[in-house]
């Protein structure tokens, strides 16, 4: 049994709000990132955590000084988690995690996009290693490369493994949860769909 | 001669309103990030752009299709130019340029950040030769590394050369300029100073 984690990528706040309650019974978490954050306003953060717990997808990647600020305002709002880059360097997840421990909140780290290999290749398990170490929360792994998964869960043992990259970007979410994923993180599939509820239920049953 | 990227690293808008108008004969730019961006409402780039061209520091990491959207909201608000992260790939890189385009924005392509080269320092290089081959505007490099942007300068050919990491993180800005940048960021030295026009002045001498 794995999660289902909303990815709500929408700049609609209204129908933001209204797909994170039909869909709630559904999933573990809400994910936000910065298109509707920054169309919505910071305050959307604590407005969803009303209704499940909510993951604030900023991929921080920036100088450790920089990167905190980010990630207390994520907590300050309402943040359970927030979703920071391995790349940025473990001085920048570092910061990341001392702000999330002031906070009581979790810290995933991304070891590699769904949408790009070229720079990640070499480092990706690198990162993961890293996310264990310093412990982190756990990380994002690419729910379309299913046998990443599989090598990534060998790296952070129990750590949890979510999965970006399921449906519209081609990932399999059995393939996924069978690889190793805790959570998959499902966007477009379910907020684009005439049914979304119903979409999100066979999704939950799937997996 | 280079120029002076105002860095505008608050999150108090009263303050970074104020430090604007203060140094604006002495700065090209004012760079906001996501702790000003997130307190103020994205409204702020609109703001200061009518003080000076406003560069969206919001070091987009994301998914092509994520990216975009960021990027759109940064151009639809007044911003001038976006700052991209090189290595979530030339995928992302691609369709910022694109949504800058729309707009008659610039985008500028980190290659690495000034706190760490752990997982950078073997694809820095090659991220440069990215944007300069997508044709991107210009790129960031590490002020603190005077070698790097030395290098990076051999690569990039004349696209401009942004850095950070001049003096609270201890960069140089003479030896950064001498090594080939077009303008150097400053952030803290100028808006924690007791007098930052004065400040301002004394730098835009210096480069």
């Amino acid at each position: 049994m794995a999660d289902i984690v909303l990815a709500l990528d929408l700049t609609d706040v209204k129908k933001a709000v209204k797909i994170a309650e039909e869909v709630s019974e559904y999933v573990s978490a809400i994910k936000v990132n910065y298109p509707l954050v920054l169309s919505a306003g910071v305050d959307i953060i604590g407005k969803l955590s009303e209704i499940k717990p909510v993951i604030a997808d900023f991929k921080i990647a920036d100088i450790p000084y920089t990167s905190s600020l980010i990630a207390e305002i994520a907590f300050k709002n309402g943040a359970k988690a927030v979703i920071v880059h391995g790349f940025a360097g473990k001085e920048t997840v570092q910061v990341v995690l001392d702000v999330a421990k002031k906070f009581n909140g979790e810290v995933y780290v991304v070891t590699e996009l769904t949408s790009s290999t070229e720079f990640f290749k070499d480092v990706s398990n690198k990162i993961a290693r890293m996310a264990k170490e310093l412990g982190c929360h756990g990380i994002i792994a690419p729910g379309n490369r299913a046998d990443r998964v599989k090598e990534l869960r060998k790296i952070v043992g129990r750590l949890k493994i979510l999965c970006p990259g399921i449906g519209v970007q081609g990932g399999d979410a059995k393939a996924v949860v069978e690889a190793g994923a805790d959570a998959i993180i499902v966007g477009r599939s379910i907020y684009n769909a005439e049914n979304p509820k119903k979409v999100a239920e066979e999704l939950s049953k799937l997996v």
